[in-house]
């Protein structure tokens, strides 16, 4: 066996044995079931320590070159052949058919949201896209971050890759109850569940909550993944309009006169998607319509700590002395979005209930990134990553602002929010997700279609801009561009 | 202001300085919106680098001690009181009516389960657990996967920690494709679903397929978590008895000659809880019936990897070229538990099918976990895992059935595994749960009541044992306690 070993390349030497004598492996220079030579004897040939020609030799057992059977270790192996693929096979079965209607209607939905759908691919890849409500990736706390993993990985060991409880890691639960009572909301560790991203918190709590013969309310318009959703488990949403100062609550009262709801829905900070935040009146009067009708309120906190102009009112939460209020709270937001945990906060009893539902669906989420946010936690890194960011969004949403003063027509109008990154915009005109991105397309600006947000609407005179993901120029860039779009169509 | 700093001290000199002014601020020694001194100042004062100073007040503002506005970056900042938790407040809401029933049923069942629950509490903390499914953790390659997280946290960066696509990471989907091609199972990334674990898996699937006018069959005994997720989602289930050989193909005839089925669940190795591994003849009638009644075919490899024995029949995947089977497998088994991947792979249709239930269920899985999985199978560790583990557990299997053969009555009998973890054992008489586990706590030997693994049974003459995670030597002490146990039974 020839071997090229060269002593000036930066490659190590075990990984140029490893690579040479997979090329001779490859050729067919040398056939299944031949033995290579001793390590003690390569080594010696070749002039190097013994110890790389076996790490060389593990490399190969690990890669399926060499067999694993006691004392075969130095012998070749037959290579697996793979089978190969045939995409024009077709399925016997009709998965249209056997899909049940709920999941032929989601399934459609999804079709209509997909980023392949034809709706999007008009655009030009230079567009400007301030549709996007996920955090700016270079505003990510990596080197925190890492320094939180090397410390999980070698102080949690081997358990930060075990199931977790059922509930969530308890030390994390600890340090978010700790972090609520700070903010108001008296609860403890034992009243957390910790899930996958605040999404899977309200999959949770409708599978809990639907009945048949029961609505649940939303306002409208609302966030947008939530609807699918909603109808997938079977409920029937009741939209309560939008209005400057929040859901309008007399006509909330008109529907709970009429009828029971399942729960009520609710974002009192920032709303998603009209940026608007109630007063502590609006809540106060909210939580009392709750309390006389005995209606569970789910209050999503999805942007609580994005308050970049100070004060905002406290959660509803923190008024709730009769345990009616369902918290939710997400770390995407602020953090990292692909971190997945989310939690929810309620009564003990409820939280239970939601748990038994979480301990079948997926049976825990990750211990790894329950230890990591942990550690980022105590740290402080996170009030860190929060100070950090209020700076450079309350320029962002001013600079926002500020242009679409300059920039917009006298014929739109828009929402001037106190925190968090979205803007409502309300043109004189009604259109559909295919006609507003048609139309935005030719002016290279990607804006978020008003009829997502509204219980079963396929036109609107709105749309959702996010300063989420847009450094200042790309934000100023963006609304020019909206502007002139915007001035075409009056 | 006053601060000792001990220059022979281990612990760092920004950290002392933080430590000193935290003590002040926390006994009242210096007030809210007191200024601390600037960090010039204070560097010279205590003769230490300037820097050191701005890293303690850092600190002190990540802790919430300073102020975090522009200007007033020094003055102490006043301490947030936190509420106080009140255990004993009552919800208003009464959370079992308002739960739909199929929510109080799986709460029910979360309790009978439960790790809190007064029928595991009888053990004494030395008793043998041969019970548990997951792997012993000092089996985990925790060096190889610390190598990945830090190159991925390099390489990858920000992306790590961004959304995922709905699908899953895509070169992971290629190599898992890569890896199911070289096992007979022809399939691209395309068909291809990364989901939070196996469990997830199900009951997407679950949610998909399950219709009102149909039943789910299922062999019995089966896997105990997919009982109470199927009845959650409103599945009636039909257990189709499990033979030597398998389910019981015959039965399962006549079953399809009566009613249609939404799908049929099968784990042809290992199966669990039994341990038995069916037939290549077995599987192609299998496959066969359910072409002739075109139903799908869900097959869960959750242990494929554990053929420690050698050769065990290719999966009913590899013989499907009419796309019927819905694969389901798992990194849970063989590596981590907590790391919570599991991945579909079906006809392309049905994994769209599948991926919309999972987008607005839990948005996508976190990048993280699958990026790292991805390196980890990239540099072929996870090859290495399943040969360091078959000769592991080749061997313990042994010592189990020998000990078993030693040890227990002639009056029981067992079943002898080909792979996987999972013993089934067969008593003379039916025990319910509680009293199972109430004799067997007089043994301190902990196994898993065979009533779990039957639909609709609440006593069985069955246990299953599991060697995952114990030991040789905890495998023989328990399983010899087991033997007295059993002695004492007959």
């Amino acid at each position: 066996m020839l071997l090229r070993i060269d002593r000036q390349s930066p490659k190590p030497l075990y990984k140029q044995i490893t690579d040479e004598i997979k090329t001779l492996i490859d050729q067919g220079v040398t056939g299944t079931n031949m033995p290579l030579p001793s390590t003690r004897r390569l080594a010696k040939k070749i002039g190097v320590n013994r110890s790389t020609v076996i790490r060389a030799y593990e490399e190969l057992q690990a890669l399926g070159y060499l067999k694993s059977k006691p004392g075969s270790y130095n012998k070749i192996q037959k290579r697996r052949k793979e089978v190969k693929y045939n995409p024009r096979r077709k399925s016997l079965i009709d998965w249209e058919k056997y899909s049940n209607y709920r999941a032929k209607e989601i399934y459609e939905i999804f079709l209509r949201y997909s980023p392949e759908s034809p709706i999007k691919t008009n655009f030009k890849a230079t567009a400007s896209n301030i549709s996007q409500l996920d955090l700016y990736p270079r505003l990510y706390p990596m080197e925190e971050f890492r320094r939180c993993v090397n410390h999980v990985l070698h102080e949690n060991g081997s358990e930060s890759l075990e199931y977790g409880t059922y509930k969530g890691y308890e030390p994390l639960r600890r340090i978010i109850a700790k972090r609520l009572r700070l903010h108001g909301i008296a609860v403890s560790e034992e009243e957390i569940l910790i899930t996958n991203g605040a999404q899977q918190a309200i999959d949770l709590i409708i599978r809990m909550l639907a009945a048949p013969n029961r609505k649940v309310a939303v306002e409208s318009p609302t966030y947008a993944n939530i609807l699918p959703i909603m109808q997938f488990n079977g409920v029937k949403i009741q939209g309560i309009p939008m209005r400057e100062e929040g859901m309008d609550l007399d006509y909330l009262e008109k529907t709970l006169e009429k009828e029971m709801l399942s729960f009520i829905y609710t974002i009192p900070n920032f709303q998603n998607p009209t940026g608007i935040t109630t007063s502590h009146q609006h809540r106060e009067r909210l939580l009392n319509i709750c309390l006389t009708h005995k209606v569970p309120l789910v209050e999503d906190g999805f942007e609580e700590d994005m308050k970049y102009y100070g004060k905002v009112p406290l959660p509803i939460k923190s008024i709730d002395d009769k345990n009616v209020v369902i918290y939710l709270g997400t770390f995407s937001k602020a953090l990292f979005p692909g971190l997945r945990i989310g939690w929810i906060t309620a009564d003990k009893e409820c939280i239970e209930r939601i748990t038994a539902i979480k301990r079948f669906s997926d049976l825990s989420t990750g211990n790894l990134a329950q230890m990591v946010l942990y550690e980022f936690l105590k740290r402080g890194y996170y009030d860190l990553q929060i100070r950090r960011l209020h700076r450079i969004f309350r320029r962002r949403m001013q600079i926002a602002l500020k242009t679409m003063e300059e920039c917009l027509p006298r014929t739109v109008s828009w929402t001037r929010p106190s925190g968090g990154y979205t803007i409502w915009v309300k043109i004189h005109k009604k259109l559909t997700e295919i006609e507003l991105h048609e139309f935005m397309s030719e002016y290279s600006v990607i804006v978020s279609p008003g009829s997502y947000y509204f219980p079963r609407k396929r036109s609107s005179g709105y749309f959702r801009i996010s300063i989420a993901k847009s450094n200042e120029q790309e934000i100023e860039k963006g609304i020019a561009r909206l502007g002139k779009a915007l001035h075409s169509l009056s």
